[in-house]
């Protein structure tokens, strides 16, 4: 099979060469750059040396001669070439934000400042998080030719550790939204997501924000209370909550540059219903939490925990961390897996789901290789098989 | 003036000794260590080398010949050597936890698993928080010898961050306590202090959690819901909920290990109070905030900056960032500065209040030296004029 | 096949585990650890959680089920293991030092302060630098069990910087050694070996030296003048001296610790013989050199570049870097490669080879897989197929 | 007195700032900078917040109203600044290359690529290596104006190391450059400096070669054989070959990248003379060096190391490292030390000398400072006592 990449040239474009060339199913790689087109791809990237080489073609070319297209150019310029694969009857699997916000145009303009070029292929693209839409990636696959929404890094590291609790009402129930106080409409006591990300994800393109004399050694909020990814977490939180029967939650996220290379850690505060909340937590004056959590905390973490393993027990990529266990990004680095580990606060009010991922892999290039498996009924790990290391 | 150092074989002792070589008001450093009696400072840390040197002698001996004393050793070992100087009637400044309590034995005794010893040394010690206790301190440096409890670095940068908001009721206001729901008790909804530590903060010590080839390139969680400072935050907010005349809030308390030597940055989510809501954000359903940050929220967000440069206007060591800008802990490195950033949440709910500090200055020595500077009358930035640098 | 490894818990032996997990002809592993017998590897590395788990055994039990062992012990420790190999009639990869001096027991103890337990072993084993020993392992695993002295980290990044210029009397020729002045015997001008190292270099064990408040941000040299990698470059360089018929040249080799993961880099300074030093060189007083590199070096520069790549042009692992690109460790990370970028000194004297390696690959466990690839006869890239990635 | 900085707005202009804002003996500084003119210093360099602001100026107003004048410019652009300099009658001390090789305009012109345009300044303006030169500077500045080629980073940490060893006639002695063979003129045997710098050397501009993705976690040789700093060390050390009456050296400089902030790390190769190689090096065959190095080794080094003791007695910033410490850049960060550790090889032919300096401040705003010290007759350690911290 033959796999194209648009845009090959940037970090996400280049991580799916580099990790496609490896795929057991695909025999050739076909890329095209807008910036440097004609350049030989090892010259960008001299880590390919003596093994990934060729010159960057056309995007049109790409198209023409592949089996599968990958989108890695920026936001809102490769419309067209989704089309172009539709039209071809070949998948098209865009790395950017294009196609995540299905036909909800107006929330796509809002954050991303352009119309839909063409908007009847909203109307059929699949957001690409393969553990919420597997199935439905699959049906569609299985009548022709489908446009995939690969999720942003920040999103997946969020809706993977939100998903269980939403659809098992580990959030709330609906009682709570009756209530008549000022926190009437529970909906307003948001979830929170403070996110932690590595430099590869601004790219490769040089700016003061990843100028390393300037962003190591330090750690840093950014775009804080007005992050493109917010508006594409809540959707995706909106579809699990209409899984699991409730209205769908209000979002905090507050993103953050880490002086590392790869991974996005999340940690998410994660109100609890009134089933899951720890009685105690109720009456309790703060003054009076003297002591570490109680046992009563250490058992409904464990069994939150159960409840998360379950959730997760097929899916090839998503690892829940045995008590003690900690998720963190060292050790997910260069693999596609998304590590999850569970924990209610000392007053027993809140969960709070830790996850962490590769940015480049599990957040970008190595999901989009596990949306293609799915797509084309291949074994869902194939490409993906790296063992991560601890240094 | 003589200034003593009881452990300065230590991180926060060697960074004590650092910052008084070069007071004006000190003439001569007289230091300790357990571990390394006898042996010359400039062995243990030969950036030393030409300007600092002197053998390690016993503690006796530096309360001996010293005019304050500073302890820089572990928990609940030093509590004598703070006996020994009210005795001998010096000011006596513990960096350790064991004056962070008052005397509150329980809840010390419940984290650091230790009780008093000296009890009523507990009685009259002060919180060296100076943004929050200056008065106090001065007054009973007046009077006599005192023991300042030294603010733990977590501590210090989330107090600082939420202190104007409980002092003027922007966390919530009394009418919110009268609710029914379950979350009747706003002490039930908590305020979220989401912090990041560099590795210095784990001391001098070697072990796995800070080596490099398993900390680098990683950002980790640790103790999530039960590390040792959460209570002390908690009493530290109780103070300032009660400079407020609003009830003590509810904190949880999450620390993170980033690859960085130096910095605590707090993320810190606070619920708003009704007067300081955007009131869109109690009836819109999430999905249709598909916007920026509107600009109701632009508003308070200035109103509430203005709020904070007000209360702080007088600190020389807090400085509250401009709109545009969010603190970071790469601008405070070496310095005794908190920078505080305030933001509210797309939603309208919550003020984000980022807050920023050196770890080893003003989250251990310098806050010490500054605590030291109050008791002796002295200017409130002697030793601590170091402008950070951006690299 | 089953593939067995002593002192799996170290990290050496970690990335033997992970590379060996994946190997296409490795059915089984078999893993041991002295200090934690009876424990699960993915307790000791949670990133190897849902793939690669077992517990550790005792060292017996491994050569005991295996088809091939792998020891990653310290040194001095595992001579026996090798003799119960030899016995059993199984080949043994030994990554410690023990069998990297064949006979030379005096060199050996003179280093590392032990006495050979099996004389008899050290005079068939085989240093495993496949580049220069590729043909000997092969015909000595014709004839029965092999025991290979896996070369350290060091010396693989200097011996494959070195030895096309040794084999091909760049570095000097035969007429020097007449010379009757103080440098008369020219192994007095020595080849210097300026090498640079990660962290994980140094193991698993935590230490003040790669604490990372302490080794990151800095550049630090260690044992200058005084490091056992030392005399294994000597032995190594006489060997390949050997093949070029020239006497062994003299060696200083300087490590340096840099704040970074993984990696070695040697900057290697060659002196050139007669044919190869560019003639003004000799001449020009240094004042006259006043411009860039001339023409004759550049031409000259180009041609050893050739020379090397005609030397490695099968080598599976080598890369030659084509002129502008200068070797850097970044490009080799979790690679088998040596890169290396081949450069004359501005006054025409010196041949600067500078050579990349990831040491816990190439440098150690990868290096060590394709020893065992060789003996097999297994493709030699068979389990090493990554693609370093430059981010 | 008001001091000058033209150029403000780059890191070498913005840590000068940070340095004489609080020199004891600068009552007020005044800046320009040519992309920022108009704009406030705080707002570039959000850390000097609450401490130094103020408009960034023309260059013009800046001398006009100045006492001395520093040049934090790029090289060739500011020599009109130096001749108005002169004109008004202050001292100008410029931190480019332009005034660092006196009247040799055809080695500038050669590696800078543009003519003198004031040559007739070039005859009077002092190299600002203080070590070197202070005397000629005191004298200078008693009969007027002077205008000081403030040294690059590299030559200072190179020049320091070697200072020594030239003027002792450690590195060589007569004798040696009568003999006939190949290497007949001695100065063929080059001094090798093999030097890592921080990122900070590369200045404020983003550009790929600073980008933290790709340079993180990598260290990288830059511009072998082709640095622009070659023929400026050629240069210094030509000038201490004189003092030590010994024809100039030849220098192999080969600058690597680390991942670090700040610091210069020389390893130095100088080949010891006569009268300092150990005797047996010069007999013994390579393979006979089986051990540690040996006892008249380590008498050598001792000798050598209270030699480079005694040259620098007297000097505020040099530290020669005692027995069993090597010069690592983590100990001088942000102080204007140069560390220096001496070694002899193993083989006893070579000296090693690493020298260590924080490149922003020995390595340029910190020796700028020393020099106004100097021209002005301040305490030399006036602005510049910061003891560096390990951490």
């Amino acid at each position: 099979m033959n796999a194209g990449i648009i845009g090959a040239s940037g970090y996400a474009g280049a991580e799916l060469t580099r990790l496609l060339y490896r795929h057991p199913n695909v025999s050739k790689l076909i890329l095209s750059s807008i910036s440097y087109e004609g350049e030989n791809i090892e010259d960008l990237y001299p880590n390919f040396l003596g093994r990934i080489s060729g010159p960057l073609l056309k995007a049109e070319d790409v198209i023409a001669s592949s089996d599968v297209v990958f989108s890695a150019l920026p936001h809102a310029v490769g419309e067209s070439y989704a089309a172009a694969s539709m039209e071809k009857g070949i998948h098209f699997i865009d790395l950017s934000a294009d196609f995540r916000f299905d036909d909800d145009e107006q929330t796509y303009t809002a954050w991303y400042g352009k119309k839909y070029q063409f908007p009847h292929l909203h109307k059929k693209s699949i957001y690409g998080l393969v553990e919420l839409n597997r199935q439905k990636m699959k049906e569609a696959a299985a009548k022709g030719p489908v446009i995939i929404g690969n999720p942003g890094c920040y999103p997946t590291g969020a809706s993977l550790g939100i998903m269980p609790a939403l659809c098992n009402k580990v959030f709330r129930d609906n009682h709570q939204d009756e209530c008549p106080c000022i926190y009437n409409n529970l909906s307003n006591i948001p979830i929170i997501i403070n996110a932690v990300t590595g430099t590869t994800g601004g790219g490769r393109e040089p700016s003061k924000s990843f100028h390393y004399s300037e962003c190591a050694d330090s750690v840093a909020p950014y775009k804080v209370a007005s992050h493109r990814h917010s508006p594409e977490i809540s959707r995706s939180l909106q579809a699990m909550a209409a899984k699991g029967n409730i209205p769908p939650p209000q979002v905090i996220f507050t993103p953050h540059l880490a002086p590392m290379n790869r991974g996005i850690l999340s940690t998410i505060y994660i109100p609890l219903s009134e089933k899951w909340r720890v009685s105690k937590a109720d009456k309790a004056a703060p003054s009076e939490v003297t002591g570490l959590p109680s046992k009563e905390i250490e058992e409904k973490t464990n069994e939150i925990r159960k409840l998360y393993d379950d959730f997760y027990k097929d899916e090839p990529f998503v690892r829940v961390m045995p008590k003690d266990v900690i998720a963190s990004t060292g050790r997910v680095r260069h693999s596609n897996f998304c590590d999850i580990s569970v924990h209610i606060d000392i007053n027993g009010s809140t969960l709070i789901v830790v996850t962490a991922i590769d940015n480049m892999v599990k957040g970008a290039a190595g999901q989009a290789v596990q949306c293609m498996n799915v797509l084309f009924g291949f074994k869902e790990t194939d490409g993906l098989e790296t063992i991560p290391m601890l240094f």
